[in-house]
């Protein structure tokens, strides 16, 4: 029995933030911390309890498909604003987890080659196997989200997009891939204070890009996008949880949580032995 | 400047363990600790401060790598007897770093499609880019290990290959990817007293194969088919390191310490910015 993580919630994580059917983006408040009743103090401890559960978890769904005949796996699918905290959530949530058991895949401006393809045809390949966490850091909501505010394909292909990915996500859940899509919410300001601290740090200039700013002026469009990606794409199969994250520590809690129950749904056990444990035992003293 | 994490070490790691011109593999003890001058004690926390260089040198390297025209990358090389301790080098020493700098590859029996190549072909698809830390669990040693006790291609295939991985490695090495090849070592009682310990635990079954007891029938040609590889592979510029792994706390350190020579021989520094930053500050705060 793993221990639960979610000592200090009011209610269930997924039930707080899972956007249904009369949800709208500019309701929620990016400060908030729904569910948690404790502080910043004691979520650092929380967050390491909640990673040895996540660990022993992994490992059990890692154990059994290498064993079983079973097709049970994870999808973390991570969208945000620039700077909102998915760098933060792969290091210190995902980061927390075995390698051997996680997949990563970043998806950037799609390359000349993935561009020929339907814009599926890039995920479709990082899809994690049996037994196996996948992350998506950015996915083919892009396709839906700069697709849209930046006009990147006729209005007609943007459209068809949204029931191509609900058919898509649905063959995934229906072949054993829970599917966790977690949009990460800030606000612009929260997201100018961030910005400016990598601009007075040395070690941070890396991060910044001047177009980060091009995109800031895009803010209520992308808004936009994102409040129809949730009323066309948030599904019973794949819904979609909105974080709120001006708060780092308070998304990666909700985040590990929302990975945490998943996992506790699949309830991966431990797989029997396919061989003879005695007899295996008598051959080994033997050697 | 980074704090140098080899404070309880007599000597340099990479000397002491590093295959030399007349290095015979049978000497080695693999219960010995070579120039950790502490016990496992201390080891703990000399992993955890190990482990806080590792992540700043890690980024240093990535973040270069996305505004340089760089191509400095390593790739650590992990080969082992079963239950040497591969997985818990993975898991606490590659694991304490930012898995989005990393990218690991577990090369397991090949599939028809791979054998259908040359050798070589499937690890040349899974080599690091600039700016990450590639991590072969197995690689392509296999060829030349199991390959050459199991008699899987002819004598004079096997003879070319060790040519073939100079040249290969020789290639890597000038492309700006430093290659770290490490052999945990352990003693055939060792790996008794862990296979046992599987088949002891309901949670390890599933790591333990029947074919495990098959394979320890062939310690010595396994320990011959190593000792060609050290004479025919160490190379100047892709040395092997043989790491005795009797004690788990040793191996980790060791091989933690090696991959930090790496990144500090490579010494990356933060990227200069290519923006104007006062110009920045000044386009961000207008928004």
């Amino acid at each position: 029995m793993i221990a639960s993580s979610q000592k200090h919630w009011s209610g269930d994580v997924a039930d707080l933030l899972r956007v249904g059917e009369s949800f709208v983006l500019a309701d929620v408040d990016t400060r908030s911390t729904p569910g948690y009743e404790k502080d910043k103090a004691h979520a650092a401890d929380d967050l390491q309890s909640g990673a040895a559960d996540l660990d022993e978890y992994q490992e059990r769904l890692y154990a059994r498909s290498r064993v079983d005949a079973t097709n049970a796996s994870v999808l973390l699918v991570l969208q945000a604003m620039d700077s909102a905290g998915k760098g933060g959530i792969i290091r210190h949530v995902v980061g927390s987890v075995d390698p051997q058991g996680i997949v990563l895949s970043a998806f950037k401006k799609p390359t000349e080659e993935e561009l020929k393809h339907d814009f599926l045809w890039r995920v479709k390949q990082r899809l994690p196997v049996s037994g196996m966490i996948g992350v998506f850091d950015r996915s083919h909501y892009e396709d839906v989200l700069i697709g849209r505010v930046r006009r990147l394909a006729p209005e007609q292909e943007i459209e068809r997009r949204y029931a191509a990915i609900n058919d898509f996500e649905r063959q995934l859940t229906d072949s054993g891939t829970r599917v966790v899509k977690v949009m990460l919410h800030i606000s612009p300001d929260e997201q100018k204070k961030r910005l400016m601290r990598r601009l007075n740090r040395l070690d941070k200039h890396w991060k910044y890009n001047p177009t980060d700013v091009d995109e800031r002026e895009l803010w209520p469009q992308y808004m936009a996008a994102y409040q129809t990606v949730f009323e066309r794409t948030s599904t019973e199969h794949a819904p979609w949880f909105v974080v709120p994250a001006d708060h780092k520590w308070y998304g990666r809690l909700a985040v590990q949580n929302l990975l945490l129950e998943a996992l506790q749904d699949i309830d991966p056990q431990w797989p029997k032995a396919t061989f003879d444990v005695e007899t295996e035992k008598r051959r080994l003293a033997a050697t």
